[in-house]
């Protein structure tokens, strides 16, 4: 036993987030200690806030708020829905592209063997947005696998249910891949997906 | 804006942490509210006790009581005392030596160009200590650099005015260290300090 306890519970409260083992939470600990309480006062009250967190009523996005930050901006586009697994892939293509339409957070993929179905990915508060009549294109942002294939294919049925146009994020090369080291699957899908020029 | 200000407040909190960017910190706000929300908690109310952590008035290892959880160890050798620079040397040592004496922590090094002398490392403390006349050796445990060579100076210069014992600890090869991958420095060293077998 080195440390008294309050330290102690520090250092393990620490090893909660991810990534981070016995050495990064003590690393993490003596920093706030040493250089920066101020630091982890702040970050004490932001977590303070954390129960407040809870989803956006439209989209699913975290917000402390009724509608998340993009659902309530009256600039975005609300003809345009982007559907995507989790919040950090909202912020990918926030960072990425100029896309100005909404989003719908799955916070998952259909996984049956995990028992991971329609329910538990929002898809009816998804049908409720649909039969409001305005979204005209829902583009389909889910992964690249198995799992974001068969939920991609799922929710193509629900869109054409309702008579709105779906769209599929482009699959094929990354931008500044040699073709050389590009894996075969990736390569034959880029191929029959050509694009004329 | 991507995030309601309670998120965005809680992500910019975690960058106060070493090695935390701006994607580290997102995803640990993401896991805590999706998946342990009671783990964030738990952060927010080990946080709280960190005002209250300071320094051991003995040893200046960081406790929230008087004495740190080692010099209030009876078990422990008061004729020993290991001098380190920082409280992650001394889990460095606690965790690697059967070591059995106690520690004293500088919080640093000496650095005059950094404004760093004797005072900032609490060495009238370790004055005191000495003086108390119970210390029988002091391990100079600071690092193999100029500035912790300093420091071990400095220090052997104290205990000598003290009467007391000082060691440094050994300087070589590192165990399991390829001869071919050795610095020359080190190398020089390792072989004039050569120990009889």
């Amino acid at each position: 036993m080195v440390f008294t306890p309050a330290v102690d519970r520090l250092i393990q409260a620490f090893r909660c987030l991810p990534g981070v083992g016995p050495r990064s939470a003590q690393r993490m600990v003596f920093h706030l200690l040493e250089r920066d309480r101020e630091g982890g006062a702040e970050l004490a009250r932001a977590l303070g806030a954390l129960d407040s967190v809870g989803h956006c009523k439209r989209c699913r996005l975290f917000t402390e708020a009724e509608l998340c930050a993009i659902c309530a901006d009256q600039r975005r586009d609300a003809k345009l829905i982007c559907i995507v697994e989790s919040p950090a892939d909202v912020l990918a293509v926030e960072s990425a592209a100029s896309y100005g339409g909404r989003y719908f957070v799955l916070m998952g993929k259909l996984s049956p063997l995990d028992g991971i179905g329609p329910d538990e990915l929002g898809l009816d508060a998804l049908d409720a947005i649909l039969a409001e009549g305005s979204a005209e294109e829902l583009i389909l942002a889910t992964s690249a696998t198995v799992e974001g294939e068969a939920t991609a294919h799922y929710l193509a049925g629900l869109a054409q249910r309702h008579g709105v146009t779906v769209s599929r994020i482009a699959q094929g090369v990354p931008r500044g891949g040699e073709l050389e080291f590009i894996d075969g699957g990736t390569l034959g899908q880029a191929i029959a997906d050509r694009k004329r020029v």
